[in-house]
């Protein structure tokens, strides 16, 4: 990027540029910058202009500079092109790339740019369209360098700088029979630092970490965290080489899931959209099917209360402490599920070790539970003085183990059953805990509060 | 991995050898599996034998694994390691593994660390030490491949055959000037694909993304993000090439960060430690004082209830619709802080959009509190037929209204001030924003239903 023009700056510089049909210049620019910049910069650019700023690109940058713009630029800039335009631009997109452009595109758009796509990738695409989504499958590319057993390094390195161009990655080259079936895996650094007579299958790797195609797309992430591999290979039930995955895929992968697991811990509905470009009526609608669930669920909680109108009209003050043992509730309740959802997404945590789990949090528990109850006693006495503090004080204090105790077992016994049981453990965070705990935190405070009051303990 | 053997089943298998003394096949097992997965097999077998395995893997195998395992084993070995056995791991590891090594060590295990470090890496390793926590200076490694700008290709290859060895990544070689500025980066994929008499000047990149040293470690996983590049490269304020990032490095923060910022959403104190080998007390620690400073908001409360006294003695059914607009408030707020928060992370929402986010916000929040109004406004007539449905819905339903629109507006303006006052945005969550939404949404409650009991509209 120039040093000289400040990106919040460049919108304006252009526009300048475009009215003086300084196209020389826009060229310049663009070529000394990123390719997602400037995709992110044409996406702050008023959309009529879109197509001329695209056209003054160079060829391959602005292939590249396509396939980091947001769909609906894409779709806008298809509309635009002639044939010869769109298909210099498919010509040089990576198949994973075609395929995520695909996947977003109008079924007319689609069909066009199909008819548009020679008929090798067409095929590739259409074989990459087939896998589930989120499955390995869908996320790979076809476009790796295959090595056989039996070349030398010079002939590998012969091999990968005639067909090295157009690949995704060279850096790993995977060995394969005739049969397709993946042998080794050998890397440019092993290529580079052997001798050119080597046979390549003296030098391969042969323990190889692959995954399957269907396996969730998720889990190939964790493998690049956990080995750090640039590129994973990716093969059918016979082992043999369908495609790979490379580690930007699995950067994107993370990044995704992210957003989607502290959407769902938040009950909001998962979406990648750009927060700005996503239309209001679709915001609604992504939150208010769950406000409407966890609305009706407190209505449970509400009938609680209304079960136990004659402890609190006898003792109005005792509805204060309401909101203190939710919240205490709900929030315990969520802290565990957290550690829980977030262990069993890292591994750390199978559902096996449920039991383990639970004598920790109950550990926990008691000593959060104690803490807080004594905390909660010292605070009655200071500000409840002429209102049976003691009463207050005991009712109060069990209620806050008995609520903490039960919020964290919850906490870690839902996230694992919803594994079990195939669901998202993340589903089972903070709004769906805290609405249960609701309802348990006061059935547990009135019941104590009326046993107390019965025995005439105070 | 040996396919015949389950991963659950290796420890038993490991220890049946151990016991017959075959350490010949333990050898064999290990040389087939990947460092990762023997870190993860040390760490199920116990502690004890824990220093006769590990001499048993090949030299080079051995520091690999080393560097995945958990610091308390680490620190174990390194206790029965012998001065010779430590200087032999110390020397395969990379420099960005010797510093979170040393980051982890108590200090005499530093010193004894140190101790048999060469000098050169000695030197790096406390260079690296003095960057702040969670900036790029602390995350990189020295060992780049550094080219001259006059040099051939040819003259590359032999560089990197010579010195490729011991670095980090040698796919993407960094040109410097004698001033060790930074002049440009090459990769090999184009050093490949030149001939050999080129020079290194005419082929190189000279648009260089780099990263400063102070520069937050979360902004530069997000150009790893952004850009998809292997290698990083990380400068002084005089453009001087100080070392590298990797994309690895770029991943391990993201799931770091991830954990982070799912922690500080529940009220938890961020931790990087495996759930089962954090002490009880720990776990305890990292929640209570969340806890205590909820429960003690939570009184604000209860003390506006104890106000409102008048209204629920009068009006006892008034209780029972507590829950669910404190939760319906909790859930609302929420819901758009966790949108904001991860706009913000991603840089798709910047503090100067605020307006335009508040804009947004209010008018989802129109739909979702009107949406609930009525579906609730339905389930009062239900529900409460003997109960005055007209008063209590008209009450309950104006409040989700104020409530709604109050919660999103909070949720979007407390993580915007939040990051101008330079604090992780992720602190204004759920637990946070459920507390304040719990005082307000009663405020709002109590206020309208005497407003209307006063009119004697119904």
């Amino acid at each position: 990027m120039p040093e000289n023009i400040n990106i919040d700056d460049m919108p304006e510089v252009i526009a300048g540029y475009l009215n003086e049909r300084n196209f020389g210049s826009i060229r310049e620019l663009f070529e000394s910058m990123e390719p997602a910049d400037i995709a992110q910069l044409l996406g702050e650019i008023d959309d009529s202009r879109l197509p001329i700023l695209f056209r003054i690109l160079p060829k391959e940058l602005a292939a590249e500079t396509f396939v980091e713009m947001d769909s609906d630029e894409q779709e806008l800039l298809i509309n635009a092109f002639n044939d010869r335009e769109l298909k210099d631009v498919i010509d040089e997109l990576f198949v994973d790339d075609a395929v995520d452009l695909i996947e977003e595109m109008p079924a007319n758009v689609v069909k066009r740019i199909l008819r548009h796509t020679d008929p090798e990738t067409r095929s590739a695409i259409n074989e990459i369209l087939r896998y589930p989504k989120d499955s390995a499958g869908s996320i790979m590319t076809t476009e790796y360098v295959s090595l056989r057993p039996d070349m030398t390094v010079s002939d590998a390195f012969d091999r990968i700088r005639r067909t090295g161009v157009d690949k995704e990655t060279i850096y790993t080259c995977y060995v394969i029979a005739g049969n397709r079936k993946l042998l080794g895996l050998v890397s440019v650094r092993e290529l580079l630092l052997s001798d050119y007579n080597t046979i390549v299958s003296d030098i391969m790797e042969t323990n190889i970490i692959s995954v399957e195609t269907t396996e969730d797309r998720e889990d190939v992430a964790n493998k690049f965290d956990k080995y750090d591999f640039i590129s994973l290979p990716v093969v059918d039930k016979e082992n043999r080489l369908v495609g790979i995955v490379t580690f930007d895929d699995a950067i994107d992968v993370l990044r995704e899931e992210h957003s989607e697991d502290i959407q769902k811990m938040s009950a909001v509905s998962p979406s990648d959209e750009n927060y700005f470009k996503t239309p209001v009526w679709k915001h609604a609608k992504n939150r208010i099917v769950w406000l409407l669930l966890l609305m009706l669920s407190a209505t449970v909680t509400g009938t609680i209360i209304n079960n136990y109108q004659a402890a609190f009209t006898a003792a109005p003050i005792l509805v204060g402490f309401i909101p203190m043992l939710m919240g205490t509730g709900g929030n315990c309740g969520s802290q565990s599920s957290t550690m829980i959802i977030r262990g069993l997404a890292l591994g750390e945590i199978r559902p096996k070790d449920i039991a383990k789990v639970l004598f920790t949090e109950v550990r926990v528990a008691l000593i959060s539970g104690v803490t807080l109850a004594l905390v909660n006693c010292v605070r009655i006495f200071i500000m409840y003085k002429g209102d049976d503090p003691l009463f207050l004080s005991v009712t109060t204090g069990l209620s806050l183990v008995g609520i903490v105790v039960l919020a964290q077992c919850l906490g870690a016994l839902l996230p694992v059953l919803a594994k079990l049981c195939r669901l998202d453990p993340a589903l089972m965070a903070q709004p769906l805990i805290t609405t249960i705990m609701d309802a348990f935190s006061c059935f547990i405070f009135f019941n104590i509060a009326l046993l107390i009051m019965s025995r005439g303990f105070v």
